[in-house]
């Protein structure tokens, strides 16, 4: 019985922490896991693209039956539906906004659902929090294993943020990290050989290098980063101010052309 | 068996882990709820009362018989008492210097002591450190379901912040929010129909919107925030920045008049 | 069944929360305890250096048979050896660039062990977080009962950072605080006597005060400070930006004279 985080609502803050005091009070001795609570403030379609990149990438991790429950919601109080997804063993919570449709694309087995059954909501509800509010007391529901009534949705139906399809040499800058790491959704094709340079906000990186410490200090260079992706980072310093850029810019990596084999 | 924690020590700080430690060590297998670590550094009275405002808008979330170690406490190693507070059902431990006061001010059954026992403290104890040497340990011991000795307090000779009682239209801004969110401590008083303008820091704000994906973008506008009183906001941008208010400001709420009716 | 961690990844970063999804994962059930995540970004030496700084200041809080999960590590993906430690009852995992160093010369029993053995490691592994792929299982296996297999190390082999011994009256600048204290690891002499002033960064600061209440605002002071060492503080202001001096920086205890006393 775990309930793994992830929101944007600050490291130690107090909105984390009435969270968890509901989930507490509806699940006596529920288990939590901060996933992520640290996503920049910013642009709508950046946080949640954050929030979405962030969650894809680290599900693999959880055991199965963990619920996720998801608070990147810059739409709270308006219209967007509230989700409840079955992927692979694993639930999730959170508003239909993108934030989930990575996890769901990438599901085998997947059960959508549009929740509206506003008894599971606290009284009074805000029209502001809804992490609090709404989806803690509907994470608290799943994870003392009940499933929540709702509407049954296509998930091909569902809000999503442009994310790079298996293979894509182009995507975007999803994350500017502590150390000022260039974060991007581009997975590297391993069957493409090797990659030659990227352009990322129109600039040029050229030199990939297999970890920091074995990088030029000051100079930026490519890696494979934590979480599995391109990543543009500087040994000892920031990337992103040293090349200024920032988070949402698009990336493309380009791979060294193959020799040719001629026969004679 | 829950502990919550609140504290301006900052998120991820050792200080919070070696509080943790201590109360792991005294009491092992204890559960701690995180409810707050960020309150800015700031004029002391500041801080408390921001400690103060998010303790009391929090507390309703919790389940009963938890104990809230509460250390906002620029007066460390000073004369200020220790508090043991019994407040309907739930404990508080903190500092005399108006941290507990709104919550115990809003209590029913109230039982409020001041803890002299050093037996309690950790040996050797810091004077600078006490949320770990001196309230630590004695959080432990309440969690153990001891109730440690002292002299009982009157609540009406406790230290007391300025804090709007209920039904006031006048406050402060008590927190900025990692947003840049006014939030203050005024609670709108549904009875008097709608809310006009605020005045925040001499300025005026016009402009009550639901939420926040209603309002346009850039342009500050008031609200009823997540934790149920009257914030001052803007759509993808700091309202702080953009009126060049702070924490410490004072508020006031102006409803509108309401329409005369006629007989005739 | 403890594991307490002490890493660079900042607070509510999503790379503490999957260094916890693989605790979970291997180890289902398995508490942690965050000791400390905000070690700012900065030159490895420092960054290191403030690590193994918290780490040995820490340790002493904590319960018998805790399991440190310590990664603080700018070489990560480079030759540097993975350290199984274990001191007085208390188990370390971590790199060896310095950071266990201190809580190792401290102990009186203790073992050290280069773990080489890969199939403890995730699969894939990455080259730049090690923290998730290999030191995490490593720690779970610990908190499990098991003992790595390893080469057993001398201690006197391990790599070394720049620390005061017992009773040594100059040290470094570990960290500087949310409030803009600068932390030394230098431990005050009581059988010295009064402490006069110190020279931190070449600065000298004169006038020990017992804790900041009783401060002058805006003058820098010297204190013991809440880990038990020397600290330059100011009352409701940032001793580091009053002095202009950052982590790193050298400093220097110099005691009062002892009175002489003379026979005639």
């Amino acid at each position: 019985l775990l309930i793994a985080l992830l929101t944007d609502f600050g490291p130690g803050s107090v909105f984390v922490g009435q969270v968890k005091a509901v989930l507490e009070n509806l699940c006596p001795g529920v288990r939590t896991l901060d996933l992520c609570h640290d996503i920049e403030p910013g642009e709508p379609l950046e946080i949640v693209g954050e929030g979405a990149f962030l969650l894809e990438r680290s599900v693999r991790y959880f055991p199965q039956r963990t619920v996720f429950l998801c608070v990147v919601d810059p739409g709270v109080g308006t219209a967007r539906r509230v989700l409840f997804a079955e992927v692979d063993g694993r639930s999730f919570v959170g508003p239909d906004n993108g934030l989930l449709a990575p996890v769901i694309d990438a599901g085998a087995e997947v059960r959508v659902t549009s929740v509206e059954d506003v008894r599971l909501h606290l009284s009074p509800r805000s029209e502001t929090f809804h992490g609090r509010d709404v989806f803690a007391p509907l994470a608290a529901h799943v994870a003392m294993g009940r499933r929540p009534e709702g509407r049954m949705l296509d998930p091909a139906d569902l809000v999503r943020l442009d994310a790079p399809p298996a293979g894509a040499s182009r995507g975007t800058v999803r994350k500017i990290d502590r150390w000022g790491n260039l974060l991007t959704d581009v997975v590297p094709d391993d069957g493409r050989g090797r990659i030659d340079r990227v352009i990322v906000g129109g600039r040029p990186v050229a030199g990939f290098v297999r970890t920091f410490g074995v990088a030029r200090a000051g100079e930026p260079f490519i890696t494979r980063g934590g979480l599995g992706t391109i990543e543009v980072a500087c040994r000892d310093a920031s990337a992103s101010a040293a090349l200024g850029i920032g988070r949402g810019a698009p990336v493309e990596v380009i791979y060294q052309p193959r020799e040719v084999r001629s026969i004679s």
